[in-house]
């Protein structure tokens, strides 16, 4: 499949954007007119770069506000449109997008687009390029792809043909089925985008919302199967107004827009028959992903080794060992949960979740996958005889590692903490696994994240909420492994608040272990003088306003600092420790199915570590 | 009229909110439950705190999901709400909002309405306290305040009233002429909000786009002269949930909601009748503000004193001396333009703009509103002698000066610099006036700055625009008198992009000169060897093909690095210097009432600043 994206998506100058598609791996691109107009390069200068950077010249775009106007109007847009194409050739760029008027048309006559469009192509053809013409979701007469491939059909011009954007498709919520009818030589271009769904007018909704496939609502697969279907053959480009791109990293933009891209084709590929796969787009697949079975050890770094081995105790975790040859590292294991410390000396540096290792069918394919997903391969390491975990940075740099799935509970690598397989305990253990996981995402990155574990680890987003704090308001996405065994809660904390300092104390990440029984472990917890995260007292007052909760169980609650919370399904009751530098740790228990994760408490914890940071900043002890 | 402010419009924790609305000088404040199920206070506490600052607690809110539901429900409902009444109680708050259900809701019947509000009211009694019912814009079954009032009419109680909240009646469109028609002692409370005209779903621009008075497009003070006809004497209480306001800083935000009150307070006034204005809610006048007639001076501050004064002798400015007792202080002149210039020593102190002076029907009344509005006084030393210019901090903590209007275009002060009157030279100068001025405004600042000019200086918003820049979209509101005596742009760059580095000097502020003859500024400006901003070929080959301009004036475009636009009135020229610091000059020369400002060649500035910062950093000589 050949890959192009519009200039408009990325940030920085003209030459900054080549760069960038290029090193990212696009095929070719789109030149948004305005990138050019405001760069000090030639349009010579331009076609010379990209042929140096081996990228093609799809596109130029947009032309606006053509058809449907009175003659002497149309023979000043006739005159834009040629010193338009006489730019083209310059660039060496046979296509230009000619989008549905949207300002100035004031004569809704189907035979005058034709017949102005049909003007057009012979202008077109005496400079040998040609025109892609495309409804805008909000033009003012043609704002539906049908509608504008029917007029392209009666022009009936060699030079003039369909160009066809899934976010002005979908955004208006048309079917996409009548794409594969259209004939493969009249689909002269196609631009993907996706959004979120929102209801806001259009408009709006595509300057500033769309996302990279997979990053939104639309169904894209569907559009690629009808469109694989058709014929078609040409670039499949990105073309996506977003506001936090625009002002992201340019070459981590690029990358994430290649990687939506792979992830489709591979995706489209398989929602098409095996007879229907040979296409002309031709589509590569990628190595077969399988969601992870459950959680082989997450690792955390500090440089606070003693306040954070002294809460793992209290949690109930036992030393397992230190490793053989990385003396920084020791394992604390309690049944099947794992967690390595990485010890970084008495530096003081924050106690932070480094790595995540996913238990997952096939390490191998899994890693061969992601770095064809543009991922950075981990280099740790080892030497012979220890195990070659591989890995790849997510986009918050944490570490993900693909580890093999034991089928007897004791992974391989925990043989190099001299840790013997019949050390594993006989009474089961309290905690029993890693509940989930929250790991906060800089803004910037988290449309990013969303596509990066979907198509690296296939989770699936869950849901999204939105809670306060006291200073602004935390996003959180869900998302899981189909069949649960693997939970990241993704947080947002909010946008460079006045109160910056605070922000990444405030929104620590966390480690959330399960467990069947909160009562005894908080109690446990306590005798070893666990700090939990206090809970206060008008809490438990609305609580039981909320769920009139009988006096001896508010009463346990409150003694073992739970908070609570109910759904249709069942009960929940958790605790939270104190925050160690930007990371703390929560117990759960879910009772029948609880399907939440705590969300309505948030507030509650975010607050009180709201306090704490602030108390800390002024010197006051908690 | 007695104000109040609901503690979800700040953030911080409830001690913190409590302290700023007490500080910015509000009479009360409204409880959100949230703020108070998260403190560790306890509502004696809370009390007691309320009482030590002088607040009221005037209502609790909110309580949701009670009427419309079968009776097992309701009695459930009947137990939450006796919970909250209990605890109004220890607070001792008397009122409690209730919003008409949106969740639970399955009987669209207003007698059960009716039944079940009575019910509640009878409980409230018990209590000694009181229940304001609101429509929720998007109440399901009850969404109009007309309505909701009719139900609280049937219910017939003393205990149950009326809650009027201005987002959810104007957000919907409704008529506000109805509110002067219900009985004062009906209307338990009134909450304000503004908000911008947004097309999307009322729940989000509800929850996040909400602004304080004055800030926003709904007509407020009409709302407040109906209600101040209904005989209503209750507290005017601010209700808005805004990200922004969230995470900006506490203490500001309070001050900024306060002086929206006072602002509306006066609007109102002046909108009554003289008749009319006696009110039970007993409004206050400010002093009386009259629009600016035109720009005194402004002074930039600067360690780099060269550049600075080169760049002003070659846009045409002359030295007219410097102040008799504050030695860093000089004034560079041009006809009636003055700009004093504050010489920070060699510091490489950027270049910014460090007041405005504006010429004032009456300055003193002028300070005296805005001293009452709560802006902060500039204390400059003077001698005596000297003129005292009154001033207040705007927002982004520029110093705004009322100035004394001088009908001979001769300011007073100027006479501590030296300059006298017979001075002024008798041919006309070339730049004539102060055309705009461009300031910076952090995001967190923005809404609170339009308030601002709004409130103190009678200016009055005109347009909003949003231009692409190589790292953001960046937002501009323009602002003037209605004389046009005086025209300002408040821009916001991209919040927090991660090219971080590069924000302050690529969104440069600026000062744009007005001339008549700007191809002659131009060629003076070129002979003392002025650095234009340069501007790229392909911008020119674009307005050809947008304009079809004759070759020769092209042609005088290009050689004086000038940029054009044209609108249905006239035609718009104008040119860049480079920046100092972050600071730069525009001329401009409007041709036949060229209404813009030069919008749409912001982005071909934007990009050329961003490529001289960049390859400042990057070592690379301009």
């Amino acid at each position: 499949m050949r890959t192009s994206i519009a200039t408009v998506c990325l940030s920085g100058t003209l030459a900054e954007k080549l760069r960038a598609a290029a090193d990212a791996g696009f095929d070719g691109v789109e030149i948004f007119e305005q990138d050019l107009v405001v760069s000090p390069h030639s349009a010579e200068q331009i076609r010379q770069r990209a042929q140096d950077l081996g990228l093609t010249l799809d596109l130029f775009q947009p032309f606006r506000d053509f058809e449907g106007v009175e003659e002497e109007q149309f023979l000043n847009n006739l005159r834009r449109l040629e010193a338009k194409f006489q730019l083209m050739n310059r660039l060496g760029i046979e296509m230009i997008l000619l989008c549905s008027n949207v300002g100035t048309a004031t004569i809704n006559d189907d035979d005058l687009f034709v017949e102005q469009l049909r003007r057009a192509g012979d202008l077109a053809a005496q400079y040998n390029v040609k025109i892609a013409y495309e409804a805008l979701a909000w033009g003012k007469f043609v704002n539906d792809f049908e509608h504008a491939h029917a007029i392209v059909e009666k022009v009936n011009h060699e030079a003039v043909g369909t160009c066809l954007d899934t976010f002005h498709i979908l955004s208006r919520g048309w079917a996409t089925d009548a794409v594969e009818n259209i004939a493969a030589e009249k689909i002269f271009f196609v631009q993907l985008a996706d959004a979120p769904k929102l209801s806001m007018d259009i408009l709006s909704w595509s300057r500033h919302h769309r996302v990279f496939p997979g990053e939104g609502d639309f169904d894209l697969v569907k559009f690629m199967v009808h469109l694989a279907k058709s014929g078609y053959d040409g670039p499949i480009s990105l073309e996506i107004f977003n506001d936090s791109f625009r002002k992201a990293d340019v070459g981590r933009t690029a990358i994430d827009g290649l990687r939506s891209l792979r992830w489709l084709e591979d995706q489209t590929l398989n929602a098409l028959s095996v007879e229907e796969r040979p296409s002309a787009l031709q589509l590569q697949a990628l190595p077969e992903v399988a969601e992870p079975d459950g959680v082989d050890f997450l690792e955390i770094s500090t440089g606070r080794l003693g306040e954070t081995i002294r809460v793992l105790h209290q949690l109930g975790f036992r030393l397992g060992g230190h490793h053989c040859s990385k003396q920084e590292y020791q394992v604390w294991t309690q049944g099947d949960v794992r967690i390595v410390v990485c010890d970084r000396g008495p530096t003081g540096a924050p106690t932070t979740i480094a790595a995540m290792g996913f238990d997952t069918p096939d390490p191998e394919a899994a890693h061969a996958r992601a770095e064809l997903l543009r991922a950075r391969t981990v280099d740790r390491p080892h030497i012979a005889g220890e195990v070659d975990l591989k890995g790849v940075y997510a986009p918050d740099g944490v570490e993900l590692f693909f580890s093999a799935s034991s089928s007897d509970g004791f992974p391989e690598w925990l043989v190099e903490f001299g840790v013997e397989k019949q050390e594993k305990p006989d009474i089961p253990s309290l905690i029993t696994a890693i509940d989930h996981v929250n790991l906060a995402q800089p803004w910037q990155h988290f449309d990013e994240a969303v596509l990066f574990y979907t198509a690296l680890m296939a989770l699936e987003t869950v849901r999204e909420d939105e809670f306060p704090s006291p200073i602004g308001l935390v996003r959180n996405q869900v998302m899981r492994s189909p069949n649960d065994a693997v939970r990241l809660l993704l947080s947002v904390a909010p946008e460079n608040g006045e109160q910056g300092d605070f922000l990444n104390a405030a929104y620590p990440e966390h480690i959330a272990l399960a467990t069947d029984d909160i009562v005894t472990v908080a109690a446990r917890a306590r005798k070893r003088g666990l700090n939990f995260l206090p809970v206060p007292d008008n809490y438990f007052d609305d609580l039981q306003a909320r769920f009139d909760l009988s006096p001896e169980f508010l009463e346990t609650l409150k003694e073992n600092n739970l908070l609570y919370d109910r759904d249709e399904h069942g009960e929940f009751l958790h605790f939270y420790t104190r925050t160690l530098g930007t990371l703390f740790f929560e117990v759960v228990e879910r009772r029948d199915g609880f399907a939440g994760w705590g969300e309505t408490n948030a507030p509650v914890r975010l607050a009180a570590q709201y306090r704490e940071v602030r108390d800390l900043e002024r010197g006051i002890p908690s």
